[in-house]
């Protein structure tokens, strides 16, 4: 069966021994985080996760949502557990608490969010949608907006949706039909479709703010007549409390491969009331506040995934006894040894947990720049560090999923025909996952975003902020001979990066399909070079310590031991993907279209 | 939404342009098996397939199996579509005319195969599973039980299972704990209990046959004391009809992550009436012939699911309009272009058809083989095919099964969010091709399979009838610039392979935990160039018939654009695997196992 611990010690390691977290804090004003208060946090959200929020995973993927009347029913004990959520003040964790909210940093959110899509990936979505329309709001809202609804979303009694998908439009946004009439009051009246709405209804809040792109009318077609309106499902009254019924209404759930307690929703708005974000035809640009941090919030689904995939698996192998080590009986008194004593089995496990604390390691680089961006005293580091933020977002978003996919995949496989028997709950976790690869732009789109958007920004000046600290690593340490298993294969990978990147560069001026021809394949190997990066910095803070005793030295070697099979037998996939990538595109693109 | 059509023009390019189906088919004596009869064969079955079968396919993953009073009911139509397979003579296709089949080769059943799996894989196992019956009486069972029961499974009216597994066992059968007592009058009492038992119970005929292993009361443990028992559901009377009810119950069915429409049962033997097949204790013999089938047949599912997927991808990207290819407006006329011409797009598609085209051209290969084994005049030609069958047969099985669910989760991605909702068909592949990856041996035990049972025979005897006939390609068109192309990648890949299997064969001597620990890698890898010979020997003959004008000049030249999209984006994965398995297995085999 599947089970779920936070992993506290490694994501103090991180904070702590890979990164200088307090120093950060420190320097960003947060004067009064310390380790033990941050500690603290992360042991509570871990409580919660396992205690409130994983006991409901199985059962809220059996139940599903169900819609009645317009209104819809989430599953048995999710009210109760978005009660607790909310009270614990898990939904303005990383809110201004100007508004009510903690104020920490993501460093610490992102951990916090790890722990509750690896615990409940479906509970997940209604806090994280609320966190998105919380940062348009913040960032684009005029402060009547604010004041009247920010604490609102901060407190968790009122929750979030993203409302930019209709029927027709998905990743091209320009096609968006849904129209803004004004009502002379410098109100809007809001009328179009939407599906694919998260969260769009549900019973877990007294009131829902949905953040909807429409067309004001008379703005121009394409993205560029776009604006973004806040549209209450109740209209405040004069003391702020939910009043009138606003023309929103929920005209169906989708049936879903997965997340099935999360309520997937068709919204019609009639004339619904609606108050502008930010300017006219800006919505865009508003709209893409929401996306990337909701971008890197679907990254931190994705090694959730991971994490509680690995977990579960780990378990099983412990406990499944099949057939005999090849190199004799391990476990002479049972009928057969555990699994876990076979390589096979062994290599699946590693894979899993050299892609989820790496993943988890690179996350936290991101989320700490994301901090230093907002935060740091440097308007320097403040600009460098926006710089590696835009970088590394697409990154995040399609390698972690793509990865949380795969490893729930291995977690499956790990348990044979019991992996395929819903009730074990290693299917639920591919299901689930599947659909991180989807959302907030397809992991595709999040390839050309890297290739086509980020690459070009002042010729490679974002590469900068991941290029240069790997460049002074490897010379820092190349001649550390301690450090020659882990160097060595990521200097290797990184020239492959480097040339790969030369090679787009070149190819893409000349013709943009060619760089987006390999703009998957890329991405990939960025992001591996990335964990490689990753795995050797943790070589290196974990090497010295490897010869302690106890529960510590043990935490040291095997993560010495994880980052050697990561370079030995996943990293080499580098190789492959810079050869697929400097193959050209040719093959692609010469392929007729009528031949497919 | 999915759609579905037979890859008639592909199968008979691989039977007559690649393969020489006419002159193997008169060698072997099937005189009156023509290309005009096969592909009035194979159309037949495509009609069936694409008019029957595929349009019960999402009805019945949403209506699912229902047990009631130990009897199960099949989705609606499947009764019906069940009715006219049999009808059809599908069931006999491959049986022998003795017994009422059509003795058709395998190179055609393996292909109609394929259509079933592509069209309706759940549907796809009731026969399966009798084919597997019928092959284990075929080959093991007495005289009278071969006339009793064999014209029943290959006229569909009964069908079979295979009972394996068991709670505590699945892999290692070795730990069966099911009963045979003789009754002393030549029969015994079978007593246990079975799951995982596909097509164990359901309304589609009137009786069903199941394959037990069981211990006789006495036997030794571990597999050497198994034996294999048919037990019918309705022991037949004087007529040869079904009469008195067994002692064997289905106790529950098993909530699956995918092919919900095919029966997973429980299955309670109490004092069941069995009949021996074959001799006493040598149960695993018979079952390996079964297997064996049975895991080719688990190849061709992958196969099928790969097409399926596929051309529901192609479909919807022809059709769904979002964004501006990058070139310029593809469709000015339109409110945006298909998304075939977004270049990642087209990537996964390809992609998708590389590994279907390959996979069928290597599954006709093998099964030509098993033909071969079964039915060339020579003697020699029968034992050299029969090694090639044992030598490719987990690798079709891993790698197809590998490559379908691969290419399911790309026709996902092409649909974006639609693909995740079960209405568009497309997340269905994903559930159910996930299975296959695990029954009838996980593909870690096929990789196992490779690298321990079937490398070490004859000290490497088996690997000649691949590495021969590679070689002698490699040398016969080596020097063609117009091959170079092809040609060039296969030998780069081969000699990896060559470099691999020696590796492993020096490691492996010394520590079989060195082997196991990369026979997965070594399996895909092994895999990647069998599908890079197809493709070059597709290219070689597609490419003076690529100028010719019309569907066909089409077809050969879509064939020598997917070849060289194989050869310059899917093959260098094989580099990757080379550096991956000769990399070694100690970064596995020394993580200590407490430290998962």
């Amino acid at each position: 069966m599947a089970v779920y611990q936070a992993p506290l010690r490694d994501m103090r390691f991180i904070l702590y021994e890979l990164f200088d977290a307090e120093s950060q804090w420190a320097d960003a004003g947060d004067g009064g985080l310390t380790p033990d208060l941050a500690d603290a946090v992360l042991g509570e959200a871990a409580k919660l996760c396992e205690d409130v929020l994983f006991p409901l995973n199985r059962s809220g993927d059996e139940e599903g949502c169900v819609l009645e009347n317009g209104a819809v029913r989430t599953p048995a004990g999710f009210k109760e557990a978005y009660a607790a959520f909310a009270e614990g003040g898990w939904t303005g964790l990383g809110c201004d608490p100007a508004h009510g909210g903690q104020g920490l940093p993501q460093l610490l959110n992102m951990m916090v969010l790890e722990m509750v899509c690896a615990a409940n990936l479906s509970f997940g979505m209604y806090p994280g949608l609320s966190r998105g329309a919380y940062d348009a709001v913040y960032l684009h809202g005029a402060d009547d907006l604010k004041s009247r609804y920010l604490p609102k979303l901060a407190d968790g009694s009122w929750s979030g949706t993203m409302c930019l998908t209709e029927p027709q439009c998905g990743t091209d946004l320009g096609l968006v039909r849904t129209r803004a009439a004004p009502t002379g009051d410098g109100g809007f009246a809001i009328t179009g479709d939407k599906i694919f709405i998260s969260a769009g209804e549900h019973d877990l809040t007294e009131n829902i703010l949905h953040l909807v792109l429409a067309r004001i009318d008379g703005a121009p077609g394409g993205t560029s007549g776009l604006s973004l309106f806040l549209v209450p499902k109740f209209l405040p009254d004069a003391d702020g409390r939910p009043g009138a019924r606003n023309g929103v209404t929920c005209t169906a759930l989708e049936h879903k491969m997965g997340i099935a307690a999360s309520a997937t929703c068709a919204l019609r708005f009639e004339d619904a009331t609606g108050f502008l974000v930010g300017r006219e035809n800006s919505g865009m640009r508003a709209m893409f506040t929401m996306m990337n941090a909701a971008r890197l919030g679907v990254g931190m689904q994705g090694l959730g995934i991971m994490e509680a995939a690995y977990q579960g698996a780990v378990a099983y192998a412990r406990e499944r006894e099949q057939g005999r080590a090849l190199s004799g009986p391990k476990a002479p008194d049972r009928p057969a040894d555990p699994i876990l004593h076979h390589p096979d089995l062994r290599r699946m496990l590693l894979t899993g947990r050299a892609y989820a604390e790496g993943a988890r390691a690179l996350a936290a680089w991101i989320a700490a720049e994301l901090d230093a961006a907002q935060r740091a005293s440097d308007p320097q580091r403040r600009a460098a560090a926006a710089d590696f933020v835009a970088l590394m977002t697409p990154i995040a978003k399609a390698l972690f999923t793509d990865l949380g996919s795969e490893v729930a995949n291995l977690g499956v496989q790990v348990y044979g025909g019991h992996g395929y028997i819903r009730e074990h709950g290693m299917e639920q976790y591919v299901r689930d996952a599947r659909i991180t690869q989807i959302y907030e732009g397809t992991n595709g789109i999040q390839a050309l975003d890297l290739v086509g958007r980020k690459l070009p920004v002042g010729a490679g000046r974002l590469l900068r902020g991941f290029f240069h600290p790997v460049n002074a690593f490897i010379e820092a340490h190349g001649a550390d001979p301690a450090l020659a298993p882990f160097v060595k294969p990521l200097a290797k990978s990184f020239q492959a990066l480097q040339g790969a990147t030369a090679f787009l560069a070149q190819k893409g001026l000349a013709n943009p399909d060619e760089a987006a021809a390999a703009a998957s394949e890329y991405l990939r190997l960025f992001g591996l070079v990335a964990l490689a990066f990753m795995w050797a910095r943790m070589a290196r803070a974990a090497a010295p310590k490897a010869a302690e005793g106890g529960a510590d030295g043990a935490f040291y070697r095997a993560k010495l031991g994880t980052a050697r099979f990561y370079m030995a037998r996943l990293l080499p996939q580098a190789g492959a993907l810079y050869a697929a990538i400097t193959g050209g595109g040719g093959s692609i693109l010469d392929f007729a279209l009528e031949d497919f």
